[in-house]
């Protein structure tokens, strides 16, 4: 098919097909679409892409993405950063957030241990969670004394429970008297029990709570 | 949301969700790849969309996208330039050289008649169909004789039939001994009688052939 395009249109769709979840065929119409698009949305998003990989870095607290030293998160004076939520992807502060039930601060380990794919406890931000949790981030941390609670919402798979079980284990022996929690395993809500595949029903049979 | 994402996250959010079929969800997940792929790879897509906006245009003889002041197929002396497929789009090119039948040129109208939205002949590169068909096209046209055969490969859509009748009646007044001819309608090869449509189907039928 290569030879059909002229090459800077293939080069523009072989870029574009690099994209999670984007195929040759997507990445045609994705082409075909910013070549009918106006020269300014076009560099609008040429641009962005280089400002974000110019400007954005991580949080020097939670390892998040920010585009200061610290985020708007741990920054933000009204949160409570007693409470700390552990994720595995900046990406997944973003659901955390939406829920607005969460007032905490985050913590980004950069990933979740898989021992298969060469990712060990000391290629994660473990230490820098547990420095945290002591009490002893950076300095000027706002409310920067010791963690009341530590909530583990790395995801519910094998490598996340491993991770959440590996982290609440040093978190034991750090500080016997943190609560340590992790995020609930069930039902989604709205979903039908008639679907529901047989582990989460037994995590949610498990997890049964008094009415 | 919006106010969760450093600036830079949230504009390139914003522009990858410009894309056509790119929601708010998949713009973030586009976003966090980006951010995770290596500098090289950002500024490599970054500048596959400049470049693609700065050398792309249409080529003067058939109005496909090219790099050249003429296309690679309008150029090349091994197809039959008496034999014209006039498809409205350049992406519907791909699909008919995919096919490995078709050795004749194009000519890319620009689009589809749709008096509702505006578009009337004179916005379609009709009357630049018509001097190419009378052979009086841009100077050395490789083969620059009269057409044969035109091939109206429209889309099997009100305004692709509209746009394929007002040619083929433009075609009529100019040359009537031109052959002029419109891609088969029909059921789809692979497809199911039990799942075809009853405009596909009788169209099938309308067309049926001795075997």
């Amino acid at each position: 098919m290569s030879t059909q395009h002229a090459p800077p249109v293939q080069r523009l769709v072989t870029e574009l097909s690099k994209l999670p979840g984007v195929g040759n065929r997507t990445a045609q119409r994705l082409a075909f679409h910013l070549l009918r698009a106006s020269a300014e949305d076009a560099s609008a998003l040429a641009e962005a892409i280089v400002e974000v990989k110019e400007k954005i870095r991580l949080c020097e607290i939670c390892f998040n993405l920010t585009d200061e030293t610290r985020c708007r998160i741990c920054t933000d004076q009204r949160r409570d950063h007693a409470l700390v939520c552990v994720v595995e992807e900046p990406s997944d502060v973003i659901p955390m957030e939406r829920t607005h039930e969460y007032h905490g601060v985050y913590h980004v380990l950069g990933g979740a241990l898989s021992p298969i794919d060469g990712v060990d406890p000391e290629d994660l931000k473990i230490a820098e969670l547990l420095v945290r949790v002591r009490g002893e981030g950076p300095a000027a941390e706002p409310g920067g004394g010791p963690m009341r609670e530590v909530v583990l919402a790395t995801n519910p798979t094998t490598t996340g429970e491993a991770t959440a079980l590996h982290i609440a284990e040093e978190l034991r022996r750090l500080s016997p008297e943190l609560t340590v929690t992790r995020l609930a395993s069930g039902l989604p809500v709205g979903s039908d029990l008639e679907y529901a595949d047989e582990v989460t029903l037994g995590k949610a049979f498990a997890g049964r709570r008094a009415v």
